[in-house]
């Protein structure tokens, strides 16, 4: 019968590839079924027990204490396997040649001036601790390490941007800069498209995915899949993306994330749409409601994203920005909307697709019925009223056979001070009124030229729904509202996307001016030839090495005896570096 | 100064053409500055207070009676208007050539028994009754009237699926029937595209739009935008489906709604998935998270729709189905997924990509707090366990660099009498296992053999993410996964679209076959050349003749004096004819 023996050892610290390393090397000894050496949290206790590694002693260890665990065939297998636990774990790796390991950050640092970077690994409890060293000794920080706490990692991202350094991490499995990967990272060719991912296996999907598809990239910048949520704000993603946004050789950027924050994603597109270069976005969860935003092309994968990224650096589309919008011809009070429909489907696609560039448009008949606007007779700041909901229509003719509602609506909206752009549907065909554009076009005629008196420019726009073959002829329609001085289109979904790119560019031209937070990262550095210091799993050291990338191994423990209340009093007294 | 003088008549009734027309008439009489006629509904009494024709007496009116305001010069023209409403009331539109107007819909399908439609636009209240008479004179309804309560909608719709016979509507703008268009309807060629539209406006801006782009339409059926509602089921969508599905005339289908209710739409695109032709989707607001599945191709908007299915009128896409998947290979008792993940994104993308075939996956770090997975030890249903997670990796070394803990796991699911499909990621790179495949492959050879014995069939299907320069080689890694019989691709959302197909096509397998509701619709009724008999607007007729389509126009008054209780015992003693 099978035989559990275990060993517990308190207070001491091995890196997990020594641990796991252990655990095999007892595995694989003569008479011995299985084995397990963790450290003991709840986790891995529930994980041992699942697999049949669960003793008294086992159940009794605390997070700082080492399990180490063997079922063998018989008890003198399994005494015969933990004597030798003490020589397995004094051996030292094969692999490592590297003659001196420094023991500290600050030696590593003097040993290799030229890094730029740190890359980190250690336990997740020491990890700030780390981190915030090599802040201060002003390197940018790849921080591998998952059980970071949210509150340690704001800390760092913020005093890491006052520095203009990265805090890739933490739980940042992969970056790649300028042709070399950090921790887990492929080999990808060097190409324009620079990623900033919130999303480790993200970012090595979507670089995979362009090396594979003939392309490669210039940087791939991980920051940690919590950086875009409410509480970090998107502290190294922005910083990232303004970065590639400055890089020449970027020519496609292309923005991933683990689902974000609704509110931090769409403050990270408001500075995307301000790249001046294609930007291709796969937020995982975050609805599509269209493959294109001006700069911004919307993924809905991953592979989709890696697909879209290589097709617009092969044929870079034109960027023609909103110079086409007419907001500098507006008042300073100008800023709403007014939809007056008669098309309700039309009017709810408005309501949709608006949503996509202003926080609220109220409705009469609303899609989000917090919208709702509270009097459908009386219009309130952004509006879409649909004349041909019941309301409007009883005993009464609907809007498309009469235009006399409308046009008396259309007069009290165009004299508001604050209206910026009217939205009319002009829809003809069987049914419809015989020629409303003979009624409609004069009434806009009579808006704008008022509003001219006025000093003020109002936009209509109109999308004219028809075909040349219907009794009015769609042609005729248009032309009669285009000389009245409306923009027209036969496509509700045009002027929906260029009233919508009106009303966020009055919004943004109303708000304060953004303060420029921190300092802008250095590309210069980030851009010279790679060279790191690694704290923490060795096999990185490796990678660095088969990259031939210069690289200083440190040979940490946790200091303090790892109590980390002093590790904390310690660093405190340590003033900044460089 | 203006004076204000009213007149209410009560229990008369004029259609809202006629009242339009009057009120026009008033206003542009000598003296006269405005004139309202409107029926006493609270939102009409609302509009006239708001333009400033608002009277102790319309304040004082009800639903059914007819308010007649006028605003005058002064009070000798105001009263010298009102008399003259008898004379304007009285005057018959000289337009109407129809020499006879069959008073009851019973004598209109006598004087023109081809006549397969009814249109239907008399007011809300009457409705209903005009509605369920012409369906027991087995007759088509497009049924244009607004404000017809949800119940009686349902209603009508439940009887006429009995029937065969389609109901369009309450609130339908619009429908096109093999070339000819009723009510508000566009001259649109014809072509290889059917509609479905629970969107009037919405039926008209894709079918200009296909016209626009050059090509045509069989049919554009309306079902008004209401029939996505939960409690209506979309009983009249769901026909007209089924009709555009057997057409052969129509080689594409056009699916679009007003918000509908998501589990509504979910039922529909399950029937639209075995429609056997390509189906173009746009339910306004509904998430757009991918741009094809199968036959289904999902567009951003009412002219994303149009553009997408001319272009696949005119470069038919290859259909292959399920035909792919090896449904046929799982017991009955198989039919869970369970993802075993290193990469934190790539299990992400899986829940998002999958969500979109079953509605409920677990998982240890869920997307949906809803679907969280209760132990990350143990698997329940659809789950995916990303063992990269924090609970898996204090002082443990992660998944991608050890493969000990995801084999154990990997054994465990595949005992699992009710598994069907096991997903893994296999991701290298700098930092990950030197030769992850050499390990996981001949476990997934073992796993399979295993269930095999057990007369099993267990699908492995594995994403591999890296590249051909790795240092493991990612083409090695693919041949050792494959040689152990799992489905490999190198994209995680081609591999998550084949594991979500199979999971549908498991669960549809299991639901019990749903029941034929009612009758199908006639198709070679509908293909018949148009004829129609219209109930309500006089210019609907007109309509019909101006496209050369046999009409008969119903001098129709409400029975009974309008009395509402009256009309609905009336009709119960009516049988049903045809």
């Amino acid at each position: 019968m099978a035989t559990l023996k275990t060993e517990i050892r308190s207070g001491v610290y091995y890196d997990s590839a020594k641990l796991m390393s252990l655990q095999r090397s007892l595995a694989e000894l003569p008479g011995i079924l299985d084995a397990g050496v963790v450290m003991g949290t709840d986790s891995n206790k529930e994980l041992l027990a699942h697999i049949g590694l669960d003793t008294p002693e086992v159940r009794a260890t605390k997070p700082d204490d080492l399990a180490i665990v063997v079922k063998a065939e018989n008890e003198k297998a399994a005494l015969e396997a933990l004597e030798k636990v003490e020589g397995l774990l004094a051996a030292r790796k094969a692999s490592s040649d590297q003659a001196y390991q420094p023991r500290s950050l600050e030696s590593a640092v003097d040993a290799l001036p030229d890094a730029e970077w740190v890359i980190i690994s250690v336990a997740g409890r020491y990890a700030t601790a780390v981190t915030r060293e090599a802040l201060r000794l002003g390197k940018h920080v790849h921080l591998f390490s998952d059980n970071v706490s949210l509150d340690n990692e704001i800390a760092l991202k913020k005093e890491a941007r006052e520095y203009g350094l990265l805090v890739m991490g933490p739980d940042c499995g992969t970056a790649m800069v300028d042709g070399y990967g950090l921790a887990f990272a492929n080999k990808i060719r060097k190409g324009p498209i620079g990623i900033v991912a919130a999303a480790g296996t993200g970012l090595q999907q979507v670089s995979t995915r362009i090396h594979q598809l003939g392309s490669g990239i210039t940087f791939g910048i991980g920051t940690g899949g919590r950086d875009l949520k409410a509480e970090v704000g998107a502290i190294t993603f922005l910083m990232a993306l303004d970065v590639l946004t400055r890089d020449p050789d970027t020519k496609v950027i292309v923005l991933t994330s683990k689902p974000p924050s609704p509110k931090v994603a769409e403050e990270v597109l408001k500075v995307a749409r301000k790249a001046g270069k294609p930007v291709v976005v796969n937020f995982i969860a975050r609805p599509v409601t269209t493959l294109r935003d001006g700069n911004l092309f919307f993924a809905t994968g991953l592979d989709d994203a890696a697909r879209l990224a290589v097709e617009l650096a092969n044929n870079p589309p034109k960027l023609t920005g909103d110079a086409d919008l007419p907001i500098e011809k507006f008042t300073p009070q100008q800023k709403y909307l007014r939809g007056l429909f008669s098309g309700g489907t039309l009017a709810y696609e408005a309501q949709h697709i608006l949503y996509g560039y202003v926080p609220r448009v109220l409705a009469n008949s609303p899609i989000n019925k917090e919208f709702q606007l509270p009097d459908a007779f009386v219009s309130q700041e952004h509006c879409i009223v649909d004349l041909g909901e019941d309301e409007f229509t009883v005993g009464r003719l609907h809007p498309m056979m009469d235009n006399e509602l409308r046009i008396r609506r259309l007069y009290e909206e165009a004299k508001d001070p604050e209206v910026a752009v009217i939205f009319l549907d002009v829809v003809i065909g069987y049914g419809s009124h015989p020629d409303p554009a003979s009624e409609i076009a004069p009434a806009i005629a009579k808006c704008i030229a008022d509003a001219k008196k006025d000093g003020r420019h109002l936009e209509v726009v109109c999308v004219a729904c028809g075909t040349d073959e219907d009794p009015q002829n769609l042609n005729n329609q248009i032309a009669q509202l285009k000389a009245a001085g409306a923009m027209v289109d036969t496509s509700n979904e045009v002027i929906c996307r260029y009233v919508g790119r009106t009303l966020r560019a009055l919004a943004e031209r109303d708000e304060p001016k953004a303060k420029t937070v921190g300092k802008p990262v250095d590309l210069e550095g980030l851009k010279k030839p790679l060279a790191a210091i690694n704290v923490g799993l060795e096999s990185f050291s490796e990678n660095l090495k088969d990259q031939g990338a210069p690289y200083v191994q440190v040979d940490w423990k946790p200091p303090a005896g790892g109590n980390e209340k002093l590790i904390d009093i310690l660093q405190k007294m340590k003033p900044r570096r460089k």
